[in-house]
C-alpha cells in the first residue's frame, strides 16, 4: 500500500487547508484559511500549484468568497472569480473549475440564503471528481507498460499537484504496485525544483525507489540506455494532442524522439482546451526573473542580467506516444474534439 | 574592443595568481600561491576550472612544486605530478599539461640548479601557446557564420576556462566584434551555474547582449527559431570526433539535429585525446550529490535522496557540425589521428 501521509488538500470546519509547496520537503507546514484572497496568493506563490490542484483551489476559494456574503452577491462573486481568473494563465483547469463554479453560482442566485453551501457542494464534487479521476488516469497507465521499467518524470504531476494521488505519478505509483516500475529518476525541473523537492518527497512517501537528476542529464541517461519509458503531466492539451506543461517537457520528448523511447503524458480529460485547436494558440507564462537567478533570496548570479524564464512549454502531439485520461489511452493521432 | 578587465590566471613574483571562479560574478576575489597542493585543491573546488585553464594552472603548479625544493628532487616531482593528476579525470588538458612538465623535468634533471626556472619556462611557454590557440580559435571560428546570428553556449568556454580569450567564447568574442552575432543565450548549466555566473560575466565584461535561460529551456528557444547556432567549448575529443562537454552539451546538441541548428565545439587541438579512438573510452567523472540538492549550503532538497551526477556527456561525432581548432575548422566525417 501507500503510504500517503500527507493531504495535498483538505476542507474541514470551513477553512481550505493546504500543504505549502515552497516549504516542501525540508518543511510540511499546512495552512489553513477562509480567505479566497490568501488562496489566490497560495496560487500566485506556487504554495498550490499543478493544474488540477489549482482548479479545486479556486472552486474551494469562490465558494468562501460568499462564506459571509448577506447581500450584493453577484459582483463580489464576479470580484473573487477575477481575481482567482488572473492567478496563473497556462493551467486551464482553472479556468474550467471558475467555469464550473459560476454555472452553480447563476443557478442558486435565486436562493441566496443557500449559496455558499450550494458552492461549496460543488467545490467539493469537483475535488471527489478529480480523486476518481486520478485512481482511473493510473488504472489506465498499467497498459503502457509491457515490462518491468525504469521511468523519468518531470516536474510534479502527483499527489500534490491534484486532489487525488496525481496524474503521471498516479500512473508510476500504480503501475510501481503491480511491479512495473523497478526505478525513476526525477528531472529536478529548473527553475522551481519540483522534481528534487516535490516529486521526491511524493517517491518518498511511496516508498519507490529513486534518484534525482538535472534536466540537463536526462540526454546522458537516454544515451546510457537507462530510461525505459517518460511519463510527464499536462497544464493544457490543444484538441489536436498539442501539450502545454512544464518548462523542459518538450526538451524530453524530443530526446525521447532521437533515443526512440516512448513518451507519454497523463492528465484528466478537464486539461484538453476545446478552444485551443493546436499548440499555436496556447499562451505562454513567462516567469520572474528572480526564480533563475536567486535560491531562497540568495543570489546565485547578479541581479542585472537579463533572463528568459517561459513557465511552460508546447510539445507538439507528433512526439507523443499517448495521453493517458481518466477515460482511456489515446493513441495518436489525436482529435479531443468530442472528447 | 573587448573589456576584459580581469585575469584569470596569472604568474607574478613568483606566486600563481588566480581568480576565485566560485564566488564570481558576486565577487571578483583573487587568490595567490605558490603552493601546489593549495592549487590541486583550487582544481578540485572548481575555484579553478576549464579544460585549458586547469593544464595551465597545473603546469605553474608543477612549476612551483620544486621552488625551494634542493635534492631529492624526483621523488617530490612525482608526488606533486601524482596530487594534480588526481584532481579531475575527464579534462585530457591536465594530462597533456602534465607530460609537458614531466619531459621538461626529465631533460633538466642533470642540472638541478635550474629546475624550477626550467620548469617555470615550460609553464610559461604552455601558458602564452593557449593564449594564441584562443585567438586562433577565434579567427577560425568566423567562418561558420554566414548572417548576424543569435547564438546559444552552455557552460563556460571562456577566457575564464583557459589562459586567454576562450574557446566557444573567444569565437563568439571575435564573430561580435566583426558584426556576426547580435544576442547570445547562456544556459545557466546546472549544477554548478557556469553559465548564469561565468559565461554572463565574460559577456557583460565584453559589452556583449545576452539572457540566461535554464538548460530546460533551449528547446523551447530553437522551437520559438530564436537560435542560429550553437557553439560550446570541449573537455576531452576522441580521434573520431565524440566529444565530452559539460553535462547537459548532449541535450543541446539532440535539439539541434532535431531542429536543424548546426552545432559546433570550439577547442584547441590539445584537447584530443590519441588514446580516445572514440567517446566509448571517455571516462565520464560522477560528482558530489550536494551540488544537486543543496545551493551554497543551503537545502534545496532533502539530504537523503538519491543523485545520479554526471559531469560531462559525450556527443557523438554524427551530431557536430564542426570542430573549430587553432590550426582549423574541421568538418565531418572528423579523423584525429594525424593532428
Amino acid at each position: 500500500m501507500m503510504k500517503t501521509d500527507f493531504k495535498t488538500i483538505d476542507f474541514y470546519k470551513d477553512q481550505l487547508i493546504f500543504i505549502d509547496q515552497v516549504k516542501l520537503p525540508l518543511v510540511e507546514e499546512y495552512i489553513s484559511t477562509d480567505n479566497y484572497e490568501r488562496i489566490a496568493e497560495a496560487i500566485e506563490k506556487l504554495e498550490i500549484r499543478g493544474a488540477p490542484a489549482i482548479g479545486i483551489a479556486a472552486a474551494y476559494a469562490l465558494a468562501l468568497s460568499m462564506k459571509n456574503v448577506k447581500d450584493n452577491f453577484t459582483p463580489i462573486f464576479e470580484k473573487a472569480y477575477q481575481r482567482l481568473h488572473s492567478t496563473r494563465p497556462t493551467a486551464v483547469n482553472l479556468f474550467w473549475a471558475l467555469e464550473q463554479m459560476r454555472s452553480a453560482f447563476l443557478s442558486s442566485c435565486s436562493k441566496p440564503d443557500n449559496i455558499y453551501l450550494v458552492l461549496l457542494q460543488r467545490a467539493k464534487e469537483i475535488h471527489l471528481d478529480d480523486i476518481n479521476k486520478c485512481k482511473e488516469i493510473g488504472r489506465h497507465g498499467l497498459s503502457i507498460f509491457n515490462k518491468r521499467s525504469v521511468v523519468l518524470t518531470h516536474c510534479n504531476a502527483g499527489q500534490l499537484a491534484t486532489g487525488g494521488s496525481g496524474t503521471a505519478l498516479s500512473v508510476i505509483k500504480q503501475a510501481y504496485e503491480h511491479g512495473f516500475v523497478e526505478y525513476v529518476f526525477a528531472d529536478e525541473t529548473r527553475p522551481l525544483f519540483q522534481g528534487s523537492r516535490l516529486t521526491a518527497f511524493e517517491l518518498e512517501k511511496a516508498n519507490i525507489p529513486f534518484a534525482i537528476n538535472t534536466d540537463s542529464m536526462s540526454g546522458f541517461l537516454m544515451q546510457q540506455k537507462k530510461i525505459d519509458l517518460v511519463v510527464t503531466g499536462a497544464d493544457r492539451i490543444a484538441v489536436n494532442g498539442d501539450t502545454a506543461n512544464k518548462i523542459g517537457t518538450y526538451n524530453l520528448a524530443v530526446l525521447c524522439k532521437y533515443h526512440n523511447i516512448p513518451f507519454y503524458i497523463a492528465a484528466p480529460t478537464s486539461t484538453i482546451d476545446k478552444n485551443c485547436l493546436s499548440g499555436k494558440s496556447i499562451k505562454i507564462e513567462f516567469r520572474d526573473k528572480n526564480e533563475v537567478i536567486q535560491f531562497n533570496g540568495t543570489a546565485i548570479t547578479k541581479n542585472s542580467y537579463e533572463v528568459y524564464s517561459p513557465a511552460f512549454d508546447v510539445t507538439p502531439a507528433e512526439l507523443i506516444s499517448g495521453i493517458i485520461t481518466e477515460i482511456g489511452l489515446f493513441k495518436p493521432s489525436f482529435d479531443f474534439s468530442n472528447v
